[in-house]
């Protein structure tokens, strides 16, 4: 009798692979860069699992994506010059066009023009560019982002370079027991976890909070403290989604429209995908009082890093630790996150490297 | 006719192992922290050989020590919250006894705790937190270090991070023809090897000096010359001890008791162990002039400062030519050093990584 | 039938093998410092491919090359002391001469001398110190290095340590259609590829160069542009030569002799070669009016670094996308150029580590 392989790459009777092995499908849409980073006329070099990857915008707006290496001696592309809709390496003037097509070796006859580069799928969406790494024809790019599109919302971009692997960050955001950690940044909080749904790709979860018998710091205050009715009863539901291979965290205080949305995009940047870069879009639903929000934005902005920065410290340590002891010890009594771990495991790559 | 390997896992009729692959024994006491870098109500993050071990002390003054990761996903405990006897993780807020039992999960019931942490035997002496990280009973911990509980003496606590392997320490020590390394530091001398002796676990070199018509320099005057009698002939007697995995060092003027007693500990920090944190205690015996000794010290700690930096640079050396040439190539011409490898090998553990 | 390996250890038949691991060979004589670098009564630490090379000049001037590891406990002597004609190492104070024979060990008696270091053939060339890492017998060295020894030129000493492969070096330079990445520096130049010569260990190429409708930078005109008579016909030819292991570029404007003469070394550093150690003497012949080259001297050296700079960080690009990608996946097209990797693949050294 043979033993079936599901889609994970795992034998349906062994134990499942080491989730830190398993990286990142390239067949989805990714954040490589910012829209600001890419400046007309001018390359951009970024990467995909350690893919190196170039996204060029020409003095007429027009963006592309290749294969950041030349051809001839594999130096970076984005060293280059972008000329017209044409992308020159820097080093011996070698010329590409949006499709990788080598199209002029100034030294060389017409006729005998080498092969070029990979071009990949490029689109740009709320501020960001999206590219599709993968092999597969490219699905079409999502529609919108979290609720950065939408006007009720006032958003904040920011993000950084995270040393680990992207599914510690699905499962640090996933488990809202993780408060603790932000115990002195926004105070004692005691979620409660509510029940969860899943499909085809996705799970979410929900939860309730309790401050017990404590006000809320500031910070948190002016997201979404300032924005409950005095009267309402102090429920909070929050609910986080995974979304492979993105997540998102929604917040509803009261009414139909969450008063927070994030959306939370994690591109592997190296091959062993020890690192990751963060994109998230953080929107706040706008309060009745015009004007409040952009005064409290700064502020707001201090809070969102140092929760950020709190995160990033502990899975990056989570991440040390794997280093060190060669594979994954954790002990995991949630049931969620087991769930989680075998969403991320089934959607992933196998032997990626 | 089979071969018989001793204690050291070498066989008899072969070369003898790579001293600097044989791990420091664990089965005994180390220094991982001076008593003060250990706060009331706070966690000191420390490792032996790779194992990180936190050592904690609670608002009471009681003293523990465990591994330091959690049981759930691996962070280190010592960035956590010590509170009453227990240590909270600091990322979801498992809590542990001084046992490494775990006492609490926050959101989960009682009755299903999971698995704990491991404890080390910890105890505190003259200023140094003692741990046992071996797995054999723990013995006894000495009753002192060198002459630091002796208030005929003053005592210096110093010693750095020094990125060799625990040996390289051993032997610098052990063979005062290193003298020459401080000839601008305490000036040439010349020792002269007078004789050894050795037990289980245990050797001694004895050495006098000579300084061929030349002033001693200040430094060493300080703890030596100021205190010997100007009639007396000037014969130093230095004895040097391995009482594995220590080591001392004894000065002795004139009169029964050593002018100078030093107490070196070296802690190997990583699993390769080419990294060991030393602990120095320095005990001068005090003068009898008052104030004497306290007026000197200052010039005291730079001047020993000084000659532990030039030691601490020429074994770091040593372990870096070790590193290029992937082996020990050392031509060892002093007996005495060869029987001290063959003690360092026989107590250490091999194939410990 | 059996195929026949050729000098390059390939097999005819077969790819030639990576040119990034192929070593360059030791039978020659190679720069290892500055003169200037070697101070009398000093010591000074370099390296071979890793071996490490101390040079020595006693008080008395004379240069000596040793292995730089004590037979005794491998730290470098050039950490030592120059007394006489010997180096003490600076840790247990052994001695050796200029033929790496130890002289003393002054705890030993003088009829149980340990053995030696290797001592290596060594001279002093142009205010260069070379050394003969090879086994073979050593040849004679060169009588001068480019035209630093002709009167007629001026010539600037410089380089730096760069982490590449001697070879990437080697093809920049030959390679004149690069001039693409000079364009900031030197401006818009056309090279022209005019064609070749070669024998036994060398090749040379000629270019000449069209400036389309531009003027010269100020700072090549300071080289090249100002000495050219205004009468004479625009016609600029380049030749540069690879020497195995060294190149030389030199430049007419018209007359026999070039205006311009630079030789190159380049000397690998570390075991897996890596990096290496450009040496660079700029030769320019002086023009007829006196003084004018030591006016533009410093805008001269200040050119110069920038081009070198260009080039430095273009080759350390290409060894970076070397070292990512495992292997070397060149795309040549200029024959020239496939042809002088054929030449230091013959030349080199197959598997040198």
């Amino acid at each position: 009798m043979n033993s079936v392989r599901n889609a994970a790459g795992t034998d349906a009777n062994q134990a499942p692979a080491d989730l830190r092995q398993v990286g990142s499908h390239p067949d989805h849409w990714y954040p490589l860069a910012w829209s600001q980073e890419v400046k007309r006329g001018r390359a951009f070099a970024s990467s995909f699992a350690g893919e190196p990857i170039v996204i060029v915008r020409t003095e007429a707006g027009d963006l592309f994506a290749l294969e950041d290496r030349c051809a001839h001696r594999q130096v970076p592309l984005s060293k280059g010059v972008v000329k017209d809709c044409h992308l020159h390496c820097c080093y011996h003037g070698w010329s590409y066009d949006s499709s990788g097509r080598c199209v002029d070796v100034p030294y060389l006859g017409k006729d005998k023009l080498p092969n070029g580069v990979r071009a990949y799928p490029c689109c740009e969406l709320d501020g960001v560019v999206l590219v599709w790494p993968g092999r597969l024809l490219a699905k079409p790019p999502p529609t919108t982002l979290g609720a950065a599109a939408d006007r009720a919302y006032k958003t904040r971009r920011f993000g950084q370079f995270v040393n680990c692997h992207y599914t510690f960050m699905h499962e640090n955001l996933m488990d809202m027991n993780h408060q603790f950690l932000h115990r002195q940044t926004t105070g004692k909080v005691s979620p409660r976890y509510l029940g969860q749904r899943s499909g085809k790709g996705w799970m979410e979860l929900d939860y309730s909070f309790r401050r017990p018998g404590e006000r809320a710091p500031l910070g948190e205050s002016m997201i979404v403290g300032s924005l409950r009715a005095p009267s309402a009863a102090p429920r909070d539901l929050m609910t986080i989604r995974t979304d492979y291979p993105h997540q998102s965290l929604r917040l509803w205080t009261s009414g139909e429209h969450p008063v927070l949305h994030v959306w939370l995009g994690y591109t592997p940047v190296d091959v062993q995908q020890r690192k990751n870069r963060t994109f998230i879009m953080l929107s706040v639903r706008r309060p009745k009082i015009p004007g409040l929000l952009e005064l409290a934005w700064p502020f707001l902005a201090k809070f969102t890093d140092r929760v950020f920065d709190e995160d990033r410290a502990i899975v990056e340590m989570e991440q040390a630790a794997y280093d060190v002891q060669g594979g994954d010890w954790n002990q995991e009594v949630f049931p969620a996150i087991r769930d989680l771990r075998e969403l991320l495991a089934l959607h992933g790559v196998h032997n990626h490297t």
